[in-house]
Parts: structure tokens; sequence; C-alpha cells
């Protein structure tokens, strides 16, 4: 049995630059539930707290989405992100307080040991836990089965390879997920991105190798090249012979009749999207890269590139800009 | 060693109703000539011959088309598609007297038979021919090679798994391509449909169980949820250690700048390209099926999932608009 996690009010919040309503919200936490889904992540795109100047406010505070959410769903457990260093334990007791009964702990995937106190904090107040290894492409799986072990030993439930780059492929996929598997108590989730294209394909590696949580959003909708598409990937887990719990023909309704209405452009694999997978770099510079690459005058190509190749990881955004302009300023004076 | 085949300007042509230009083939097919793709499919979305009432007039004839690509590329192949049925003998003389070299003769999974003459007559006169088994989810492995022993016997050099539904999984993908690899002489090619989301993972799978000639297109374009995204695909066979061949980031520069400028909608996967997944049918349906949806006043959901049931497969376009009618006035008389 596969427990499928949306997270189109979360990390698709990232497309919508965290602009979706409460009412919006609460629409589509209703028909996700009505179609059988489990668990609902909501909230900034970036995490909990995470509404600022530097990651893009957000129309709504982080507990009043959880409220809406929360208000909507007869079943479903609502989920928060929470990013160490840019969430804060009071904001994770607010929307505790307010209704969140699960806590997904992200960091950069060498970094387990900043998720021991949040993780620590959730469970003794009764959360559910997953923990997320953001950027899973950048450690060979027996350096991940390590992390997580640590992740496993804070006491998290769910320990998730997350693909944040869209860089992976099934075979690189499916060795992470089955290194963790051997390595940890926990159950094992995986979260694509689908800047290569592979999404979903890599989705179903995850499932064959023993992940039983798998994310996914409404019509892809999350950050760059988006993620692994609800609607579709309930469809393809049911051809694979998979379980994935849910009503396939509602949740497609709710894909074309709610979110699609909300988009402000196609979860598309354009150029920077796919750069960003084949250089390895975090989704959320999907934006960022753009508009510096527009102010520089430079090729999107080119800064995209040049970041991969200085390793440039999540939490990283003002490097975007500085190698920008030294990019820039190289040219001038070339 | 996989080899690279680009449908952009043949089954891209549905995306389009079949109304580029030849100057703009010329510049598509150059482009990917200088991105390394040696083999190019051009002319009408459903086959040579086809450019008519029922099947949409184009905006120029096949030998027009041929011409442009041929003297767009140095090094590529051009290919041309052949439907029995809609194909004619005289037409296939005419494109490869104007310089296309490969024909792709298709039919459905369960009628070889009808491909033994075009592909002896393409054979004697110098032509490649590669060979489509369309709709092959509808066959089980086993009697699918059958139908590829007797394509292989009448001197087909490629024979194609074509996931025309893109109801195919990766799983069942891998297990029809090996199925064929087991039974014939010729090579194995794989052209994958995107509506459950898996093209590219598809196509991955089909490379691991012996596939060695693989179809894309540019930014998706083709019929319904579109194609493996060639740029795409072409980054992740590299991530996944095959070989394409192929310039990646200058496939990626044609996508961007050349064929996504062209576009009249982008490549999604949308409540109706799904349904045809999920339901199995004949990805050229999309745009008659959502027409005679609005024509008859019925939900495009309540038509395709009858039209499944009743297992209506390509050519049988004129199904789509008889059970709309019949759903129509069975509601009507309720």
């Amino acid at each position: 049995m596969i427990t499928l996690v949306d997270t189109s009010l979360r990390d698709g919040m990232s497309s919508v630059s965290h602009q979706f309503t409460p009412e919006q919200v609460g629409a589509v936490a209703g028909g996700l539930d009505r179609a059988g889904v489990r668990v609902i992540e909501v909230a900034h795109g970036i995490g909990i707290g995470a509404s600022s100047i530097q990651y893009g406010f957000a129309a709504a505070t982080d507990v009043e989405y959880v409220r809406a959410a929360v208000a909507a769903v007869d079943r479903a457990d609502i989920a928060v992100l929470y990013v160490p260093g840019i969430s804060t334990l009071p904001a994770l007791d607010a929307v505790r307080d307010a209704g969140a009964s699960t806590v997904r702990v992200a960091t950069h995937c060498t970094e387990a040991d900043c998720a021991e106190q949040p993780i620590r904090h959730a469970r003794d107040h009764g959360m559910r836990v997953m923990s997320f290894l953001m950027m899973s492409h950048k450690l060979e799986p027996a350096a991940l089965a390590e992390q997580a072990a640590k992740l496993d030993s804070y006491g998290a439930q769910v320990i998730y390879v997350v693909d944040s780059a869209g860089a992976l492929v099934p075979g690189s996929a499916g060795a992470r997920v089955a290194a963790l598997r051997d390595a940890v108590q926990a159950d094992i989730g995986f979260h694509a991105h689908n800047n290569l294209g592979v999404g979903i394909g890599n989705a179903l590696a995850a499932v064959e190798n023993g992940a039983t949580y798998i994310d996914g959003s409404l019509r892809g909708l999350g950050a760059s090249a988006g993620n692994a598409q609800t609607e579709a990937l309930a469809a393809a887990l049911e051809r694979a012979g998979h379980h994935p719990g849910v009503d396939v023909l509602a949740l497609i309704e709710v894909a074309e009749h709610v979110i699609a209405p909300l988009m402000t452009e196609p979860q598309i694999i354009d150029e920077t999207a796919l750069l960003l997978g084949y250089a390895g770099l975090y989704s959320t510079f999907f934006h960022p890269a753009k508009r510096a690459a527009g102010k520089y005058g430079l090729p999107v190509r080119e800064l995209l590139l040049e970041l991969g190749r200085r390793e440039v990881i999540g939490g990283q955004e003002d490097m975007i800009i500085d190698v920008a302009a030294e990019l820039s300023s190289r040219e001038r004076s070339a």
C-alpha cells in the first residue's frame, strides 16, 4: 500500500509566488481529501516562517493556510515543511496548535544533524515526523544511508530521498531508496522533481525499491519543472500494479477544475528547468536565476552552468546574484 | 549506442493541426541535424497521404516537407510515416524521389500482415525500413513478439514497440521490448506517449531491455500528451549512462528558440490526455474527442471511458462522433 502525499499547496506555492488564498487552499485540500489523499502539505513553498523579502511574501500566514486546510478535510492529515535555519520551533508550535499533525523536516542531504532538534521537539509534542534529505543526487547511496540513519535515530518516522534538483534517473533514484531501506527502521519516501522528465518514472522506481510514501502535486505544480503530477502518478501506480489508495478520476477532476484555473503558467520543462536538472541545481533557483540573468543581460544557460560548476546549494540563493554580476563584469572587461 | 529519432515534425504536426510551413520544417530539421540527431521524421502527423478532410489538411504537401528537411540537413536521414490504408505506394515513391531515405510503416499491433507490401516495396527501392506496432499495450509481450516476427520476415530493419495510447508503464514497456529483442533479428525501437507521465521513464526502461532506437520530440510536441521530450530524454539517457550521441545543450537551444515559439499550446497532461492513457485510447483521439464532447454537450470523461470500454482503435475516428451522439441521445431520453 502506497501513501500518496500531495504538495500542490506547499511546493506548488513556488509556482504561484506563494499567492494561493486560504479559500483556494480549502478548495484544493477538500478535493484531495474526497479523492482519498491522506496527507496534504500546505503553507509557504520554502517552509513555515519563510514568508519574507528573501523568499517572497505569501498571501496569508502559515497558520491561516493550515486552518483553512484543516477546516476543509474530513480524514486527511495536514502537513507543513520545516527547514532548519528558516523555520523556528515557535512557528511549528503555532501551526500544530492550528491543526497540523505532520511535519516534514528538510535539510541538505549532508546536514542531517540539523534536523535533530526539530524532529525531537515535534515527536515530543505528538506530531508525526517525516524527514527530507534534499539534493539527494549529491551523495552516493551508502553515504546518503548514513545520513538517513541519523534521522532514524532522532525519531523520524518516514525518511525521504528528495530529488530537489530533478537530477536523478530511475536507476540512481532506486539505488538511493534501496540503500535507505536497508539502513533504517523508518518508512521510506520519495519526492521527485521533473526536470529530466522522469519525475513519475523515478517515483515508480522508488516504489519498486521499497518506498511507501510518494509525493506528488496536481498538474505537477511545483518549483521549476514541478513535481510528479499527482493524478498521473496515481494512474501510473495503478497500471504498474501498486495501490495508491485514491480515486484516480476524482483526482483528475480536482486537477482539471480546481488547480488548473489557478495556475499562472503551465508546468513544463523549458530551458531553465531542464538546465537546473542537468546541472544538478536546486529547483527553487528557477525564478531567481531567470531574473538575475535578465538583469545582468546574460544567457540563463551560462549562469546556471556556472552555478552548477560551483556546486551552489539551497540556502545560497544570494550566490545567484553574485555569480551573475561576476560573469557580467567579466564579459564587459573581456 | 542509442539512435535518437526526432518526430517533432511528424507526430508534433498533430499538435499544430499540421500547419508547420516548409520554412519552419527546415529551421527545426537544421537545428536537430546540427545537434547530432541522425533520423528526423517529417510530414503530415497521421502519415504521408493523410492530408484530407478526414485527418486535416496540412499547410504543405508531404513532398514539400521532405524537400525542405532534406535541404536543411547535412547528415541526418529524413524519414516519413506510412500507414497502410491511408498512405499509398505512389505517395511513398514521391517522397523517396524527394530525398526521404527512411520509411516507418505503422500498423495496429495485431495487423502486422498489412505491413508486408510497403516493407518489401521500400526495401526493394533501397529505403531503410522501420516498422511500428501501434497500441502495443493491447497485446501481451509474447503475442506482440509474434507480430514482430512477421515484420522481421518482411525485411523491417528496426521494429518498434509503439505506445500510441501512452498506456504503458516502465515494467510493461520493458517486458514488451525484451520479448521482441528475443524474437527478431531487427533492431528494436520504442515510441512513447506521455499520457501517464512516464514517456521518458518508459524510454529508459526500453533501452535497459535492449531497444537502441528511441523516438522523441522537442518540447514533447505530439498527439495528446505528446512524446518523450527529446532534449530531456537525451539528458536523462546521458545521466543514466547511455549515449544518445547528441549535443544536449544544442538540442535545448532548438527546443527553446525554434520549436517553443511555434507551439500553439503547451504540451501538458490535462484531463483528456490523462484519460486517453488511463483508458488505453489512441492519442490522436485528443482533439476529435474534445470537439465531439463539446458538440454533444457531454463531459469528455464520459465519452472517453465509453470509447475505452468499446476498445475503439486508430482508424475508427468516426466512432467518436457515433458514440458521442449515442450517449447524448441516451441522456436526453433518460
